[in-house]
């Protein structure tokens, strides 16, 4: 829990890039609240999961992006995974407060999460004993409008520095399309079962090489209204606890009894 | 569950590249099952988690790794998980009766399996409703002896032919290094609670500017003796039930009591 005489210290990045307008916003709001450090990729990292990066160097200089900031800023080669793990052993001074990730440019809602590398970041951070937050808007444009998740990604922040969160467990928030006065409100949810319905567009390249786009479709098969699918279709911002205990503990004594 | 009077397809893959010690390991196994068709990495994919390839194009191609096969390779430029995307939307006539990624030369134990490429080609496959396991052998050398393996994964392979796996739920298999006669057998395990304390190396190269080598060392911290890393310091090929459905949901309720 945060020691409330103290700023506490944020530790900011993302997969889009730390040019990117999402993450932009999100140093804004998070100025409000402590000290800010960002370490995020030099370039966009979408779809990077939790990979790492062990079979070539890293780079990772300071940045400035907007010369009036006073906040320290770092550009890194690698991905937000590498991110998480630079700013904690080599650049910040003491173990962030909290990390936060994004805002993404898109959804990582339902399985969307292990494609992340929004969520990956988050993931890091908390496998790093740090509480950690990863925020996704639902609009993949550039120009995306970020104004309305701002109070949201406030109080949920202030939240969880407030609350601490157990060991082993970080928060998946995604935010509808929505204008501030069309969203509803917060719901706690599930991960939506969902999964993507591949659709590869197959092309020949000018020398006469077949090569594929990956494109598809998101599909969700789970009817539940307790799901991040459901609170983010009905105009809620969704909050899913996200944990990195893989296990499946319910099938361990049904595979105690096969033939091993 | 398997239809007996017909030779299960069984779709192999890797994070090692194609042509790895490991892979050649598992094809020669599986071709004793059942008809396999192999689409791995043209290169390895170490520490790629659950990347996809969606900011560039994907190349994938048969490919002839030893002239005396009868069963088809495919070579594909992108990551584990897009080779089993790739392989079901694109190349397999049906659904594979099973995926079997590896065997990954180096263990993917504990919290390993989150930035692994092995386990994420299986659980790429789960989502796509596939039964799936991930072997992996706790020897990184390119020389690992991998002979010790092959009843083991022989008999895991069979029994999950035979009983199914509950959809959301993949199997993550660790082999210790050790000589067959010293194996104990198998254990069904959850994934220790540990993780790696990162120790970047920086570098300068020759024109000046910093650099960082990715390394550090693996902690384990729980004590449980239910946990894969007891089973394979004590002698036993480890079976973690692995799920991607993230949440947790222990901690919905508590969640719910936030002022959000």
């Amino acid at each position: 829990m945060l020691n409330m005489g103290k700023k506490p210290l944020i530790l900011i990045t993302n997969d889009d890039g730390i040019t990117a307008p999402g993450i932009r916003t999100l140093i804004e709001v998070m100025l409000e609240i402590g000290e800010v450090v960002v370490v995020a990729p030099d370039s966009p990292q979408s779809g990077m999961g939790h990979a790492i990066t062990i079979n070539d160097t890293l780079f990772c200089d300071p940045v400035t992006i907007d010369p009036t900031a006073t906040h320290k800023e770092y550009s890194c080669s690698g991905t937000p995974a590498d991110c998480v793990k630079l700013a904690n052993q080599q650049i910040l001074e003491r173990k962030p407060d909290i990390c936060v990730s994004g805002i993404n440019h898109g959804s990582n809602s339902s399985i969307n999460v292990i494609y992340s590398g929004t969520m990956s970041a988050a993931v890091e951070a908390g496998v790093e004993g740090i509480p950690a937050i990863g925020f996704s808007l639902l609009d993949y444009s550039l120009n995306a409008n970020f104004e309305p998740c701002k109070k949201f990604i406030k109080v949920i922040t202030q939240q969880v520095l407030q609350n601490g969160l157990p060991k082993g467990i970080v928060l998946n928030v995604n935010i509808p399309k929505l204008k501030a006065s069309e969203i509803k409100g917060t719901k706690v949810c599930r991960q939506a079962k969902a999964n993507w319905e591949e659709d590869f567009d197959k092309r020949t390249n000018p020398m006469g090489r077949d090569y594929y786009w990956l494109s598809g479709e998101f599909v969700n098969y789970d009817k539940g209204t307790d799901t991040d699918e459901w609170a983010l279709a009905n105009g809620y911002v969704s909050i899913v606890p996200v944990q990195f205990d893989l296990t499946a503990h319910h099938f361990i004594q049904d595979l105690n009894s096969w033939d091993l």
